[in-house]
Protein backbone atom coordinates (compact mmCIF):
# COMPACT_ATOMS: atom_id res chain seq x y z
CA UNK A 1 0.00 0.00 0.00
CA UNK A 2 1.69 3.14 -0.61
CA UNK A 3 0.59 6.49 1.22
CA UNK A 4 1.72 9.73 0.90
CA UNK A 5 0.99 12.42 3.52
CA UNK A 6 -0.20 15.82 2.11
CA UNK A 7 0.47 18.99 4.43
CA UNK A 8 -2.59 21.93 4.76
CA UNK A 9 -2.13 24.73 7.05
CA UNK A 10 0.77 26.96 8.57
CA UNK A 11 2.81 24.41 10.36
CA UNK A 12 2.72 25.30 14.16
CA UNK A 13 -0.12 26.66 13.93
CA UNK A 14 -3.71 25.69 14.99
CA UNK A 15 -4.94 24.77 11.76
CA UNK A 16 -2.03 22.92 10.40
CA UNK A 17 -3.03 19.53 9.13
CA UNK A 18 -1.64 16.26 7.56
CA UNK A 19 -4.00 14.46 4.76
CA UNK A 20 -3.08 11.37 3.35
CA UNK A 21 -3.85 10.01 -0.08
CA UNK A 22 -3.83 6.50 -1.38
CA UNK A 23 -1.56 5.78 -4.96
CA UNK A 24 -4.49 6.97 -7.14
CA UNK A 25 -4.32 10.59 -5.24
CA UNK A 26 -7.66 9.83 -3.40
CA UNK A 27 -8.00 11.15 -0.08
CA UNK A 28 -7.70 8.33 2.89
CA UNK A 29 -8.79 8.38 6.53
CA UNK A 30 -5.18 6.99 8.26
CA UNK A 31 -7.68 5.54 10.83
CA UNK A 32 -10.17 3.50 8.80
CA UNK A 33 -8.02 3.33 5.25
CA UNK A 34 -4.74 1.54 5.62
CA UNK A 35 -4.78 -1.28 6.83
CA UNK A 36 -4.05 -2.71 9.73
CA UNK A 37 -2.28 -6.12 8.46
CA UNK A 38 0.99 -5.30 6.14
CA UNK A 39 1.21 -8.91 6.00
CA UNK A 40 -1.40 -11.05 8.31
CA UNK A 41 0.90 -14.56 7.87
CA UNK A 42 3.80 -12.55 9.12
CA UNK A 43 2.31 -10.51 11.81
CA UNK A 44 3.56 -7.71 10.14
CA UNK A 45 1.59 -4.38 10.77
CA UNK A 46 1.33 -1.00 9.76
CA UNK A 47 1.66 2.09 11.51
CA UNK A 48 1.47 5.68 10.88
CA UNK A 49 4.18 8.15 12.30
CA UNK A 50 2.59 11.00 14.32
CA UNK A 51 5.81 12.46 15.62
CA UNK A 52 9.44 11.43 13.69
CA UNK A 53 12.09 11.13 17.04
CA UNK A 54 14.23 13.84 18.62
CA UNK A 55 10.83 16.44 18.34
CA UNK A 56 8.72 17.69 20.19
CA UNK A 57 5.39 18.34 18.28
CA UNK A 58 2.25 16.52 19.57
CA UNK A 59 0.99 15.37 16.76
CA UNK A 60 -1.65 12.59 16.24
CA UNK A 61 -4.66 11.26 14.16
CA UNK A 62 -7.60 13.15 14.70
CA UNK A 63 -9.93 10.95 15.47
CA UNK A 64 -13.07 13.26 15.66
CA UNK A 65 -12.48 14.90 12.51
CA UNK A 66 -13.82 14.27 9.07
CA UNK A 67 -10.88 11.66 7.49
CA UNK A 68 -8.70 12.13 10.61
CA UNK A 69 -5.64 13.94 9.46
CA UNK A 70 -3.09 14.76 11.66
CA UNK A 71 -3.01 17.72 14.06
CA UNK A 72 -1.51 18.79 17.05
CA UNK A 73 -2.98 18.29 20.14
CA UNK A 74 -3.94 21.28 21.88
CA UNK A 75 -3.88 22.19 26.07
CA UNK A 76 -5.42 25.03 27.59
CA UNK A 77 -5.64 26.63 24.26
CA UNK A 78 -1.86 26.17 23.37
CA UNK A 79 -0.33 23.91 20.78
CA UNK A 80 1.12 21.01 22.67
CA UNK A 81 4.93 20.19 22.63
CA UNK A 82 6.16 17.29 24.80
CA UNK A 83 9.21 19.13 27.20
CA UNK A 84 12.58 17.21 27.25
CA UNK A 85 12.65 15.66 30.43
CA UNK A 86 17.20 14.98 30.72
CA UNK A 87 18.46 13.47 28.85
CA UNK A 88 15.68 12.45 26.92
CA UNK A 89 15.86 15.00 23.65
CA UNK A 90 11.91 14.99 21.94
CA UNK A 91 9.92 11.70 22.03
CA UNK A 92 12.89 9.18 21.48
CA UNK A 93 11.42 6.85 19.15
CA UNK A 94 9.33 7.31 16.04
CA UNK A 95 5.73 7.47 17.48
CA UNK A 96 2.41 6.71 15.97
CA UNK A 97 -0.23 4.48 15.94
CA UNK A 98 -1.52 1.66 14.07
CA UNK A 99 -4.31 1.86 12.20
CA UNK A 100 -7.77 0.22 11.89
CA UNK A 101 -6.97 -0.03 15.44
CA UNK A 102 -9.05 1.25 18.58
CA UNK A 103 -8.67 0.99 22.60
CA UNK A 104 -12.54 0.50 23.08
CA UNK A 105 -13.24 3.26 26.30
CA UNK A 106 -16.39 0.77 27.14
CA UNK A 107 -13.90 -2.33 27.57
CA UNK A 108 -12.65 -3.56 30.79
CA UNK A 109 -9.37 -5.14 30.01
CA UNK A 110 -8.57 -8.32 32.11
CA UNK A 111 -5.43 -7.68 33.05
CA UNK A 112 -4.92 -4.15 33.47
CA UNK A 113 -8.16 -3.71 35.27
CA UNK A 114 -8.71 -0.46 33.13
CA UNK A 115 -11.02 0.45 29.93
CA UNK A 116 -9.48 1.93 26.80
CA UNK A 117 -8.57 5.28 26.35
CA UNK A 118 -10.81 6.06 22.91
CA UNK A 119 -7.86 6.03 20.27
CA UNK A 120 -6.01 3.79 17.88
CA UNK A 121 -2.97 1.65 19.49
CA UNK A 122 0.63 3.39 20.15
CA UNK A 123 3.41 2.00 18.94
CA UNK A 124 7.35 3.24 19.67
CA UNK A 125 9.44 1.96 16.31
CA UNK A 126 12.75 1.60 17.59
CA UNK A 127 14.27 1.69 13.83
CA UNK A 128 17.59 3.50 13.10
CA UNK A 129 15.89 5.47 10.57
CA UNK A 130 13.99 8.95 11.60
CA UNK A 131 10.81 8.91 9.95
CA UNK A 132 9.15 11.92 8.25
CA UNK A 133 5.89 13.00 10.19
CA UNK A 134 2.66 11.32 8.27
CA UNK A 135 5.36 8.13 6.80
CA UNK A 136 3.53 5.06 6.60
CA UNK A 137 5.85 2.01 7.24
CA UNK A 138 5.29 -1.55 7.90
CA UNK A 139 6.55 -2.49 11.28
CA UNK A 140 7.23 -5.78 13.46
CA UNK A 141 6.08 -6.52 16.73
CA UNK A 142 8.41 -7.00 19.65
CA UNK A 143 6.41 -6.45 23.02
CA UNK A 144 4.03 -3.44 24.63
CA UNK A 145 4.35 -1.86 28.30
CA UNK A 146 0.47 -1.15 29.87
CA UNK A 147 0.97 2.83 30.36
CA UNK A 148 -2.13 3.53 32.73
CA UNK A 149 -2.73 7.37 31.57
CA UNK A 150 -4.83 8.89 34.38
CA UNK A 151 -6.90 4.89 34.83
CA UNK A 152 -7.17 4.17 31.48
CA UNK A 153 -5.05 1.34 29.45
CA UNK A 154 -2.78 3.03 26.85
CA UNK A 155 -1.15 0.54 25.35
CA UNK A 156 2.71 1.76 23.74
CA UNK A 157 3.93 -1.49 21.76
CA UNK A 158 7.63 -1.59 21.04
CA UNK A 159 8.10 -2.71 17.09
CA UNK A 160 10.72 -2.03 14.63
CA UNK A 161 10.27 -0.80 11.27
CA UNK A 162 10.44 -4.06 9.09
CA UNK A 163 12.58 -1.96 6.76
CA UNK A 164 15.22 -1.54 9.30
CA UNK A 165 18.77 -3.58 8.18
CA UNK A 166 18.88 -4.52 11.68
CA UNK A 167 15.12 -5.95 11.38
CA UNK A 168 16.04 -9.58 11.24
CA UNK A 169 18.11 -9.59 14.53
CA UNK A 170 15.08 -8.61 16.60
CA UNK A 171 12.00 -11.16 17.40
CA UNK A 172 11.22 -10.70 20.93
CA UNK A 173 11.24 -8.33 23.70
CA UNK A 174 14.25 -9.61 25.09
CA UNK A 175 16.33 -8.95 22.04
CA UNK A 176 15.51 -5.23 22.38
CA UNK A 177 16.98 -5.55 25.89
CA UNK A 178 20.18 -7.33 24.76
CA UNK A 179 21.07 -5.18 21.50
CA UNK A 180 19.63 -2.00 22.65
CA UNK A 181 20.77 -1.71 26.07
CA UNK A 182 19.12 0.91 28.43
CA UNK A 183 16.48 1.58 25.80
CA UNK A 184 13.66 -0.58 27.51
CA UNK A 185 14.65 1.13 30.85
CA UNK A 186 14.62 4.82 29.20
CA UNK A 187 11.06 3.80 27.57
CA UNK A 188 9.93 3.58 30.87
CA UNK A 189 11.50 6.14 32.78
CA UNK A 190 10.42 8.54 29.10
CA UNK A 191 6.44 7.64 29.56
CA UNK A 192 6.93 7.66 33.34
CA UNK A 193 7.81 11.05 33.50
CA UNK A 194 6.87 12.72 30.39
CA UNK A 195 4.01 14.68 31.44
CA UNK A 196 5.73 16.13 35.01
CA UNK A 197 6.97 19.63 33.30
CA UNK A 198 3.48 19.86 32.39
CA UNK A 199 2.49 19.94 36.79
CA UNK A 200 1.43 16.50 36.38
CA UNK A 201 2.27 13.16 38.88
CA UNK A 202 3.91 10.43 37.29
CA UNK A 203 2.16 7.95 35.22
CA UNK A 204 1.97 4.44 36.22
CA UNK A 205 2.16 1.31 34.46
CA UNK A 206 0.33 -2.42 34.83
CA UNK A 207 2.20 -5.24 35.69
CA UNK A 208 4.56 -3.58 37.27
CA UNK A 209 6.58 -2.09 34.67
CA UNK A 210 7.16 -4.80 33.11
CA UNK A 211 7.32 -5.24 28.97
CA UNK A 212 4.74 -8.09 27.87
CA UNK A 213 6.25 -9.97 24.94
CA UNK A 214 6.02 -10.26 21.36
CA UNK A 215 2.80 -12.72 21.23
CA UNK A 216 0.85 -10.68 24.26
CA UNK A 217 1.13 -7.64 21.89
CA UNK A 218 -0.32 -9.18 19.09
CA UNK A 219 -2.98 -10.46 21.09
CA UNK A 220 -3.87 -7.01 21.97
CA UNK A 221 -3.48 -5.54 18.89
CA UNK A 222 -5.76 -7.89 17.16
CA UNK A 223 -7.86 -7.43 20.25
CA UNK A 224 -8.47 -3.82 19.72
CA UNK A 225 -8.63 -4.36 15.88
CA UNK A 226 -12.28 -6.28 16.82
CA UNK A 227 -13.08 -3.13 18.61
CA UNK A 228 -12.67 -0.81 15.82
CA UNK A 229 -14.59 -3.22 13.13
CA UNK A 230 -17.17 -3.21 15.33
CA UNK A 231 -16.73 0.71 15.55
CA UNK A 232 -16.66 1.55 11.59
CA UNK A 233 -20.12 -1.51 11.18
CA UNK A 234 -21.97 0.49 13.60
CA UNK A 235 -21.80 -2.28 16.16
CA UNK A 236 -20.59 -0.26 18.82
CA UNK A 237 -21.45 3.78 19.42
CA UNK A 238 -19.05 5.42 17.89
CA UNK A 239 -19.60 8.32 20.22
CA UNK A 240 -17.86 11.19 19.21
CA UNK A 241 -15.57 9.43 16.51
CA UNK A 242 -15.47 10.39 13.06
CA UNK A 243 -15.39 7.46 10.69
CA UNK A 244 -15.74 8.22 7.65
CA UNK A 245 -13.81 6.48 5.47
CA UNK A 246 -13.71 5.83 1.43
CA UNK A 247 -12.64 2.03 1.13
CA UNK A 248 -14.69 -0.21 3.28
CA UNK A 249 -17.43 -0.43 1.58
CA UNK A 250 -19.56 -2.50 4.20
CA UNK A 251 -19.55 0.35 6.79
CA UNK A 252 -22.24 2.60 6.61
CA UNK A 253 -19.79 5.53 7.52
CA UNK A 254 -17.99 5.07 3.54
CA UNK A 255 -17.92 7.91 1.49
CA UNK A 256 -17.34 8.83 -2.20
CA UNK A 257 -14.03 10.42 -3.36
CA UNK A 258 -15.65 13.30 -3.95
CA UNK A 259 -17.03 13.88 -0.70
CA UNK A 260 -13.26 13.08 0.72
CA UNK A 261 -12.36 15.97 -1.88
CA UNK A 262 -14.92 17.84 -0.33
CA UNK A 263 -13.90 17.36 3.72
CA UNK A 264 -10.26 18.11 2.70
CA UNK A 265 -11.14 21.18 0.69
CA UNK A 266 -12.18 22.59 3.88
CA UNK A 267 -9.18 22.66 5.49
CA UNK A 268 -7.07 25.78 5.82
CA UNK A 269 -4.38 26.73 3.10
CA UNK A 270 -1.37 25.87 3.24
CA UNK A 271 0.90 29.03 4.48
CA UNK A 272 4.02 29.97 6.03
CA UNK A 273 4.94 28.95 9.40
CA UNK A 274 5.22 30.09 12.80
CA UNK A 275 8.78 28.69 14.38
CA UNK A 276 8.85 26.66 17.07
CA UNK A 277 8.58 28.55 19.95
CA UNK A 278 11.80 28.78 22.42
CA UNK A 279 10.32 26.79 25.44
CA UNK A 280 10.82 23.74 23.01
CA UNK A 281 14.66 24.11 24.28
CA UNK A 282 14.27 23.76 27.57
CA UNK A 283 15.75 20.62 29.26
CA UNK A 284 13.57 19.61 32.25
CA UNK A 285 15.48 18.57 34.83
CA UNK A 286 14.58 16.41 38.23
CA UNK A 287 16.05 13.98 40.28
CA UNK A 288 14.32 10.24 39.95
CA UNK B 1 31.15 43.82 21.29
CA UNK B 2 28.49 42.60 18.97
CA UNK B 3 29.63 39.98 16.77
CA UNK B 4 27.79 38.72 13.44
CA UNK B 5 28.01 35.36 12.20
CA UNK B 6 28.39 35.08 7.84
CA UNK B 7 27.94 31.95 6.28
CA UNK B 8 29.95 31.20 3.06
CA UNK B 9 29.51 28.04 0.63
CA UNK B 10 27.24 25.04 0.54
CA UNK B 11 26.08 23.59 4.13
CA UNK B 12 27.15 20.18 4.67
CA UNK B 13 29.93 20.29 1.75
CA UNK B 14 33.70 20.37 2.43
CA UNK B 15 33.47 24.38 1.35
CA UNK B 16 30.84 26.11 3.79
CA UNK B 17 32.18 27.96 5.80
CA UNK B 18 31.19 30.79 9.15
CA UNK B 19 33.25 34.00 8.81
CA UNK B 20 32.89 36.77 11.63
CA UNK B 21 31.72 40.77 11.43
CA UNK B 22 32.12 43.21 13.94
CA UNK B 23 29.55 45.99 14.28
CA UNK B 24 31.29 48.10 12.12
CA UNK B 25 30.93 45.59 9.11
CA UNK B 26 34.26 44.42 8.93
CA UNK B 27 35.50 40.71 8.79
CA UNK B 28 37.14 39.72 11.93
CA UNK B 29 38.82 36.38 13.60
CA UNK B 30 36.64 34.30 16.20
CA UNK B 31 40.25 32.68 17.35
CA UNK B 32 42.11 36.61 17.97
CA UNK B 33 39.72 39.43 17.70
CA UNK B 34 36.61 38.54 19.78
CA UNK B 35 38.56 39.68 24.02
CA UNK B 36 38.77 36.40 25.73
CA UNK B 37 37.16 38.92 28.39
CA UNK B 38 33.47 40.03 28.44
CA UNK B 39 34.02 41.08 32.14
CA UNK B 40 37.09 40.55 33.20
CA UNK B 41 35.83 41.86 36.95
CA UNK B 42 33.50 39.67 36.82
CA UNK B 43 35.51 36.59 34.98
CA UNK B 44 32.69 36.77 32.52
CA UNK B 45 34.22 35.09 29.42
CA UNK B 46 33.29 35.27 25.33
CA UNK B 47 32.47 32.18 23.98
CA UNK B 48 31.82 31.24 20.29
CA UNK B 49 28.66 28.77 20.01
CA UNK B 50 30.84 26.03 17.34
CA UNK B 51 27.62 23.57 17.40
CA UNK B 52 24.40 24.18 18.66
CA UNK B 53 22.98 21.53 21.58
CA UNK B 54 21.40 18.33 19.80
CA UNK B 55 23.46 18.77 16.44
CA UNK B 56 25.99 16.39 14.94
CA UNK B 57 28.17 18.18 12.67
CA UNK B 58 31.57 18.81 14.34
CA UNK B 59 32.26 22.25 13.17
CA UNK B 60 35.27 24.43 15.05
CA UNK B 61 37.22 27.36 14.38
CA UNK B 62 39.61 26.58 11.58
CA UNK B 63 42.89 27.74 13.57
CA UNK B 64 44.90 27.01 10.36
CA UNK B 65 43.02 29.42 7.46
CA UNK B 66 43.04 33.12 7.68
CA UNK B 67 40.49 34.77 9.53
CA UNK B 68 39.78 31.40 11.63
CA UNK B 69 36.21 30.67 10.10
CA UNK B 70 34.36 27.82 11.39
CA UNK B 71 34.67 24.91 8.96
CA UNK B 72 33.28 20.74 9.74
CA UNK B 73 36.04 18.60 10.51
CA UNK B 74 37.19 16.23 8.14
CA UNK B 75 38.25 12.70 8.87
CA UNK B 76 39.45 10.24 6.08
CA UNK B 77 38.14 12.54 3.35
CA UNK B 78 34.63 13.04 5.01
CA UNK B 79 32.68 15.46 6.87
CA UNK B 80 32.76 14.36 10.22
CA UNK B 81 29.22 14.16 12.39
CA UNK B 82 29.26 13.03 15.70
CA UNK B 83 27.58 9.97 16.28
CA UNK B 84 24.50 9.78 18.89
CA UNK B 85 25.90 7.70 21.56
CA UNK B 86 22.55 6.64 23.59
CA UNK B 87 20.86 8.20 25.23
CA UNK B 88 22.87 11.19 23.66
CA UNK B 89 21.34 13.47 20.69
CA UNK B 90 24.41 14.77 18.86
CA UNK B 91 26.12 17.56 21.41
CA UNK B 92 24.58 17.63 25.02
CA UNK B 93 25.17 21.26 25.30
CA UNK B 94 26.11 24.07 22.70
CA UNK B 95 30.01 23.23 22.61
CA UNK B 96 32.52 26.11 21.46
CA UNK B 97 35.78 27.81 22.41
CA UNK B 98 36.47 30.55 24.07
CA UNK B 99 38.58 33.31 21.92
CA UNK B 100 42.05 34.57 22.40
CA UNK B 101 42.81 31.37 24.49
CA UNK B 102 45.45 28.60 23.16
CA UNK B 103 46.50 25.48 24.67
CA UNK B 104 50.30 25.15 23.79
CA UNK B 105 51.55 21.89 22.62
CA UNK B 106 54.69 22.53 23.94
CA UNK B 107 53.85 23.17 27.34
CA UNK B 108 53.06 20.58 29.89
CA UNK B 109 50.14 20.78 32.32
CA UNK B 110 52.08 20.30 35.83
CA UNK B 111 48.40 18.32 36.93
CA UNK B 112 47.77 16.64 33.98
CA UNK B 113 51.08 15.62 33.02
CA UNK B 114 50.50 16.10 29.10
CA UNK B 115 50.88 19.13 26.79
CA UNK B 116 48.23 20.90 25.30
CA UNK B 117 46.43 20.31 21.98
CA UNK B 118 46.64 23.01 19.89
CA UNK B 119 43.21 24.72 20.47
CA UNK B 120 41.51 27.13 22.11
CA UNK B 121 39.66 26.16 24.62
CA UNK B 122 36.87 24.25 24.75
CA UNK B 123 33.44 25.10 26.78
CA UNK B 124 30.19 23.79 27.28
CA UNK B 125 27.27 26.09 27.75
CA UNK B 126 24.90 24.64 29.83
CA UNK B 127 22.10 27.20 29.27
CA UNK B 128 18.26 26.83 28.10
CA UNK B 129 19.09 27.83 24.82
CA UNK B 130 20.25 25.95 21.63
CA UNK B 131 22.20 28.99 20.61
CA UNK B 132 22.79 29.23 16.74
CA UNK B 133 26.00 28.08 15.22
CA UNK B 134 28.76 31.11 15.34
CA UNK B 135 26.49 32.82 18.21
CA UNK B 136 28.81 34.88 20.39
CA UNK B 137 27.58 34.75 23.76
CA UNK B 138 29.00 35.92 27.54
CA UNK B 139 29.47 33.10 29.59
CA UNK B 140 29.91 32.19 33.59
CA UNK B 141 32.59 29.84 34.53
CA UNK B 142 31.55 26.81 36.28
CA UNK B 143 34.38 24.10 36.62
CA UNK B 144 36.01 22.12 33.80
CA UNK B 145 36.57 18.35 33.39
CA UNK B 146 40.10 17.21 31.68
CA UNK B 147 39.70 15.30 29.02
CA UNK B 148 42.65 13.55 27.58
CA UNK B 149 43.07 12.67 23.93
CA UNK B 150 45.04 11.02 22.28
CA UNK B 151 47.77 11.97 25.29
CA UNK B 152 47.15 15.85 24.82
CA UNK B 153 45.36 17.64 27.50
CA UNK B 154 42.09 19.19 25.81
CA UNK B 155 39.94 21.00 28.85
CA UNK B 156 36.22 20.89 29.03
CA UNK B 157 35.24 24.33 30.51
CA UNK B 158 31.73 23.92 32.14
CA UNK B 159 29.93 27.56 31.26
CA UNK B 160 26.82 29.01 31.33
CA UNK B 161 25.24 31.54 29.26
CA UNK B 162 25.19 34.51 31.97
CA UNK B 163 22.09 35.84 29.21
CA UNK B 164 20.26 32.29 30.70
CA UNK B 165 17.28 33.16 33.61
CA UNK B 166 18.60 30.61 35.60
CA UNK B 167 22.46 32.32 35.77
CA UNK B 168 22.20 33.57 39.04
CA UNK B 169 21.79 30.62 40.33
CA UNK B 170 24.47 28.98 39.06
CA UNK B 171 28.15 29.87 40.48
CA UNK B 172 30.08 26.64 41.09
CA UNK B 173 30.39 23.03 39.88
CA UNK B 174 28.14 22.08 42.73
CA UNK B 175 25.59 24.10 41.77
CA UNK B 176 25.61 21.73 38.37
CA UNK B 177 25.36 19.07 40.37
CA UNK B 178 22.88 20.47 42.50
CA UNK B 179 20.48 21.64 40.20
CA UNK B 180 21.26 19.96 36.98
CA UNK B 181 20.81 16.08 38.16
CA UNK B 182 22.53 13.33 35.84
CA UNK B 183 24.64 16.69 33.36
CA UNK B 184 27.55 16.14 35.31
CA UNK B 185 27.64 12.24 34.60
CA UNK B 186 25.87 12.70 31.55
CA UNK B 187 29.09 15.05 30.24
CA UNK B 188 31.55 12.87 31.96
CA UNK B 189 29.68 9.90 29.55
CA UNK B 190 29.73 11.78 26.56
CA UNK B 191 33.05 12.59 26.07
CA UNK B 192 34.24 9.19 27.00
CA UNK B 193 32.52 7.47 24.85
CA UNK B 194 31.79 9.83 21.79
CA UNK B 195 34.34 8.69 19.53
CA UNK B 196 33.99 4.75 20.14
CA UNK B 197 31.13 4.44 17.45
CA UNK B 198 34.77 5.58 14.82
CA UNK B 199 36.33 2.79 16.36
CA UNK B 200 38.33 4.53 18.72
CA UNK B 201 39.10 3.33 22.14
CA UNK B 202 37.45 5.30 25.13
CA UNK B 203 38.59 8.67 26.17
CA UNK B 204 40.89 9.15 29.33
CA UNK B 205 39.94 11.44 31.98
CA UNK B 206 42.80 13.32 34.61
CA UNK B 207 41.69 13.50 37.84
CA UNK B 208 39.70 9.94 38.19
CA UNK B 209 37.52 11.69 35.81
CA UNK B 210 36.64 14.27 38.37
CA UNK B 211 35.68 18.07 37.40
CA UNK B 212 37.40 21.03 39.06
CA UNK B 213 35.80 23.96 40.43
CA UNK B 214 35.39 27.67 39.01
CA UNK B 215 38.91 28.66 40.22
CA UNK B 216 40.70 26.37 38.99
CA UNK B 217 38.53 26.79 35.71
CA UNK B 218 39.38 30.34 35.65
CA UNK B 219 42.95 29.95 36.61
CA UNK B 220 43.04 27.42 33.76
CA UNK B 221 41.58 29.82 31.03
CA UNK B 222 44.19 32.77 32.20
CA UNK B 223 46.74 30.48 31.44
CA UNK B 224 45.56 29.29 28.05
CA UNK B 225 44.90 33.18 27.56
CA UNK B 226 48.43 34.08 28.49
CA UNK B 227 49.84 31.55 26.22
CA UNK B 228 47.70 33.04 23.31
CA UNK B 229 49.49 36.44 23.60
CA UNK B 230 52.61 35.08 23.28
CA UNK B 231 51.45 33.22 19.79
CA UNK B 232 50.28 36.36 18.27
CA UNK B 233 53.26 38.95 19.26
CA UNK B 234 55.39 35.86 17.78
CA UNK B 235 57.00 34.90 21.04
CA UNK B 236 55.94 31.52 20.77
CA UNK B 237 56.54 29.46 17.20
CA UNK B 238 52.79 29.49 15.71
CA UNK B 239 53.57 26.40 13.59
CA UNK B 240 50.87 25.98 11.45
CA UNK B 241 48.68 28.68 13.47
CA UNK B 242 46.81 31.38 11.35
CA UNK B 243 47.22 34.27 13.39
CA UNK B 244 45.69 37.05 10.78
CA UNK B 245 43.90 39.61 12.69
CA UNK B 246 42.42 42.87 12.46
CA UNK B 247 42.14 44.86 15.79
CA UNK B 248 46.04 43.65 17.69
CA UNK B 249 47.70 46.76 17.25
CA UNK B 250 51.17 45.17 18.84
CA UNK B 251 50.49 41.61 16.64
CA UNK B 252 53.02 41.42 13.36
CA UNK B 253 50.03 39.55 12.12
CA UNK B 254 47.65 42.48 11.88
CA UNK B 255 46.07 43.26 8.90
CA UNK B 256 44.09 45.97 7.30
CA UNK B 257 40.18 45.51 6.90
CA UNK B 258 41.13 45.41 2.87
CA UNK B 259 43.36 41.91 3.56
CA UNK B 260 40.83 40.65 5.81
CA UNK B 261 38.09 41.51 3.15
CA UNK B 262 40.26 39.64 0.70
CA UNK B 263 40.96 36.89 2.53
CA UNK B 264 36.60 35.96 2.74
CA UNK B 265 36.42 36.90 -0.83
CA UNK B 266 38.52 33.46 -1.74
CA UNK B 267 35.92 31.17 0.16
CA UNK B 268 33.17 29.88 -1.73
CA UNK B 269 30.36 31.46 -2.65
CA UNK B 270 26.84 30.53 -1.16
CA UNK B 271 25.39 28.48 -2.34
CA UNK B 272 22.45 25.48 -2.01
CA UNK B 273 23.52 23.18 0.39
CA UNK B 274 23.64 19.04 1.12
CA UNK B 275 20.91 17.17 3.19
CA UNK B 276 22.66 16.08 6.50
CA UNK B 277 23.80 12.20 5.84
CA UNK B 278 21.44 9.46 6.85
CA UNK B 279 24.30 8.30 9.30
CA UNK B 280 23.16 11.44 11.59
CA UNK B 281 19.78 9.75 12.15
CA UNK B 282 21.59 6.30 13.83
CA UNK B 283 21.68 5.90 17.56
CA UNK B 284 24.85 3.40 18.66
CA UNK B 285 24.17 1.01 21.38
CA UNK B 286 26.92 -0.24 23.79
CA UNK B 287 26.67 -1.67 27.12
CA UNK B 288 28.83 0.91 29.69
Amino acid sequence: MSVTAEEKGRPNTGDYRVYFKNSAGGFISPFHDIPAYANEAENIFHAVVEVPRWTNAKMEISTGDPLNPLRQDVKNGNLRYVANVFPHKGYIWNYGAIPQTWEDPNHRDEDTGCCGDNDPIDICDIGNKVCSRGEVIKVKVLGTLALIDEGETDWKVVVINNEDPDASDFNSIDDVRRLRPGYLEATVDWFKRYKVPDGKPENQFAFGGEFKDRDYAIETIKRTHAFWKALVSMATDAGGLNCMNTSLSGSPFCCSDGEAKAAVESAAAVGAGEPLPPSVDKWFYYEK
